[in-house]
């Protein structure tokens, strides 16, 4: 027997699962580690905690197998920026997608025409997350750190680097450093140029399935393999993506846990007018389209606790949202609590209830909640509608999906087949896929289908959809007069900050 | 000995207060009645059950006092409209301020021009609540009814009719009804004809001090009564006005119980621009103006059950939203869950919360709320501020302004001094000082003074004025643009009664 790891790289913490040769998972394992939070804005991760994670799942689970680990496999959070000086030692911890502080660049670049030209080059929405952004911050305001950096790479391609000695990148995550020209796969050298860096001091280019290398003599032994094989492996979003069989446009994958995102798979780039989703090229015959949403089950967590309490639990909220009908009697709930990227890319962005009168009461708070969060999963899955036409059917995952009756409200306003799995480790499974492919055990990527079972369809009950097709346009015309708003009230929330305070 | 009582016909009950000769309260009686609201919109009383209430009151009262009672005299609900034939007998029900069937004709006055004339000639702002509108309403859907109604008066005039034999109705109440001219105080020919009724079928215009008539001798016999004087007495906006000494425009009265009030008092009528406040004739010298306001307690009493729970107390909520500084963190509330009229007299007008980050809890929702009301309370008094310059002072009464928080709140959202009195029984209290008055026992409206004590001032707190003076402006934009979608979703939610259901 030959065993795979495919490897999770997340925010928060690392998964790893080991697979067997039929791809059949035997056993899991987690490993987290804190966010840098310090600063306003900032949000970063310390490049040698999550090495460390990373090899204690992978000691772990390659004990279970005596070290029998054919190959291990990645997939990865975006948009992370790690400097290394010229003997390839860390100079910066690794600046998650999470830290904001490249927001004022965004601004500038909005107005000189930059972050156009950045959509338009690499498919990279006009947002801070953007190792692009992140470079021209830290070349303004840590020029000497800029200077002295020799290689520029994000957390998964250092992992990789430790493991293998090896500088490599796989294209879609490539792509979502907005460095990457969405036309020629490589390097936009324009781009390069307002960054001033050079391509030498980025990660060499390579399909997600390339295998970097054997590991080294050093961690093999550290880690009780043999010869295992390091395959390069992919983002999480493209992985998260064909992990649940979304291969190409007619459907799209919706994953809604603390935040959302919808993508699909399209066979030639697609850029928006609005510039409202991502374009990431995969290869010649792939782009991943989509739409990440800060506003999940993160903005459900912080209505059980203020429409309920910290003591009741999800499935309360749940049940009192389902005591009155799809509509909340006209209330509406925009989920702006923690700004928003997509559909309307908005940092300052803040939540609202409209509508209220005094027949409303707890339930229908409760339910216009989830009725919102799912109202704005919709405009950002609208954006690519618009684009390249309606999905027949949305594969779901991620734990603001767990429930029927969230599952058929998706039905409801999507007006559009819900479909779930009952396989939900789409990233680690992707990855492992990778590896069967970069071994020769599986042929061809539609293959990854034999190991994706549908396990139910929710259709749009016509009763419901009539109610969310009257409320969405009162829905979205609120969204936009609401906006012109934010600026001003997230203004007056950052000077006060001691307004937050709990106590007087 | 001689006493007098002063009655107070509210719209859920009549309160009676018997006072010596020195104006003093010695005993207090409330009976109450029921609303009638089998229809949409509809809000009727029935005028005998009022009467029956109305001689409760008046013989336990007297009693009392084995009969001797000098005056009763009248603090009354306004704009209710009742019919009788020409035997002055009852062909209607109380139609009340409430009733809200009228509104279709005030859309249609406000486009024929009628509305802005009515505003114009009788200080009465656009609304259903109006009996001239109500005075259309039925005699275009109840054309027959409408002929055979002999006589026209409000539910004051109706008990004073029944107790005298006399049909009198004093001008503040006269004010009310949309029909009165605001220069000449007569009944405005030009009104009368655009809903064709003659001066003939209205109640004779008097001062409120005015004594119709001795009481009939069959109710001076049942109630036990000796040779009292029925004494005209006035609206209820007019006397819980110059009950708290409020005479003049150098001070505001602000009353905020279920619903409020910003009231004062001019020498000269004033209109505003934007017809938003109501300007009734008292006499040549006085004129009543203000704003009445439908989003006091009734919506702190809704966001006491919806954010906390209907076991809570007000004490509780009000406990709750204490624990946060003022400016709830830039969390605003806009408090229209019953339409609203002062200041932005909209029917449809909706709540909303506007400004929710994921650190917003309770105690600032609990606390927005508060805010949101008295922000509101002070686009009313705004309304006046424009237009006849701020008050030095403004002296408060009602449920809603109960406790230290909220007038210390109050007084730091208008940035005026807010004054508490010791006398809360300004409706019945005025009545009594009017009998005074007609009876000789009392020489000069300014005497009223005498028996109204200052009980406490707040002063506005620095610290939190400028945060209201920030968030203000924010506020005020707010409440314009989220304008604009009310109509569509009252339209939605009076289209879909269905969804008020609790239970699916
Ligand atoms: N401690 C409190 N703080 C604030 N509001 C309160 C408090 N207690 C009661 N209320 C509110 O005050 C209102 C009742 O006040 P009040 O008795 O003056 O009203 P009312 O006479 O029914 O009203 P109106 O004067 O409009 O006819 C209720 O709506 C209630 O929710
Ligand atoms: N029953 C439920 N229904 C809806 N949302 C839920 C439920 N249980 C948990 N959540 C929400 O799902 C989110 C966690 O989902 P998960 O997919 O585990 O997130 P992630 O991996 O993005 O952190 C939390 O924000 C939580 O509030």
């Amino acid at each position: 027997m030959k065993y795979i790891i495919g490897m999770d790289v997340g925010t928060t913490a690392t998964k790893g699962t080991l697979y067997d040769e039929n791809g059949q998972s035997i056993a899991e394992m987690q490993q987290g580690y804190p966010l840098i939070q310090d600063k306003v804005d900032q949000a970063e991760e310390d490049p040698n905690l999550i090495f460390d994670a990373v090899q204690d799942v992978i000691f772990t689970l390659a004990k279970k197998v005596s070290g029998e680990i054919a190959a291990i496999s990645w997939s990865s959070q975006m948009h992370s920026l790690i400097g290394l000086d010229e003997n390839k030692q860390l100079l910066t911890n690794s600046i998650t997608w999470a830290d904001n502080r490249a927001e004022y660049v965004v601004e500038e670049a909005k107005s000189s025409g930059l972050a156009q030209q950045i959509y338009e080059r690499a498919g990279m929405p006009i947002h801070p997350m953007a190792p692009i952004y992140k470079l021209i911050w830290l070349k303004q305001k840590h020029e000497e750190l800029y200077r002295k950096v020799k290689y520029w790479l994000g957390i998964k391609e250092y992992l990789i680097f430790r493991l293998t000695g090896k500088m490599a990148i796989d294209i879609p995550m490539a792509a979502g450093t907005g460095l990457l020209n969405l036309q020629t796969l490589t390097w936009d050298p324009e781009l390069l140029r307002a960054v001033e860096i050079d391509s030498e001091q980025l990660p060499e280019l390579m399909q997600p399935v390339a295998i970097v290398g054997t590991i080294l003599p050093e961690y093999s032994q550290k880690l009780n393999l043999h010869d295992t094989q390091i395959v390069l492996g992919a983002s999480d979003g493209y992985l998260s993506t064909i992990g649940i069989g979304v291969l190409d446009q007619h459907s799209y994958a919706l994953n809604v846990g603390t935040s959302g995102a919808v993508r699909t798979i399209t066979r030639q780039p697609v850029l928006d007018k609005k510039a409202r989703f991502f374009c990431y090229a995969v290869d010649e015959k792939q782009y991943l389209l989509g739409g990440p949403v800060n506003n999940g089950g993160i903005s459900f967590a912080w209505a059980k606790n203020v429409i309920l309490s910290s003591e009741d639990t999800a499935e309360d909220f749940l049940n009192l949202a389902q005591t009155v009908p799809a509509g909340s009697a006209g209330l509406l709930f925009l989920p702006y609590l923690g700004g928003e990227r997509a559909p309307i890319w908005d940092a300052n962005a803040r939540g609202s209830f409209v509508g209220l009168t005094r027949n409303h009461t707890k339930p229908q708070m409760a339910r216009s909640v989830l009725e919102g969060i799912i109202f704005n999963l919709l405009g950002a899955s609208h954006a690519l509608t618009e684009n390249i036409g309606k999905p027949k059917a949305i594969r779901i995952t991620g734990g603001f999906v767990k429930s029927d009756f969230v599952r058929q409200m998706l039905a409801d306003v999507f007006n559009v087949p819900i479909v779930t799995l009952n396989n939900d480790q789409s990233g680690t499974f992707a990855a492992m896929f990778l590896a069967r492919l970069a071994l020769g055990l599986s042929k061809d990527m539609a293959e990854i289908n034999d190991y994706i079972n549908e396990e139910r369809i929710y259709f749009p009950q016509e009763k419901n959809v009539q109610v969310y097709q009257e409320l969405l346009p009162i829905y979205n015309d609120l969204v936009h007069s609401i906006q012109e708003h934010y600026e001003k009230i997230a203004k007056f929330q950052s000077m006060h900050p001691e307004l937050f305070n709990k106590t007087l």
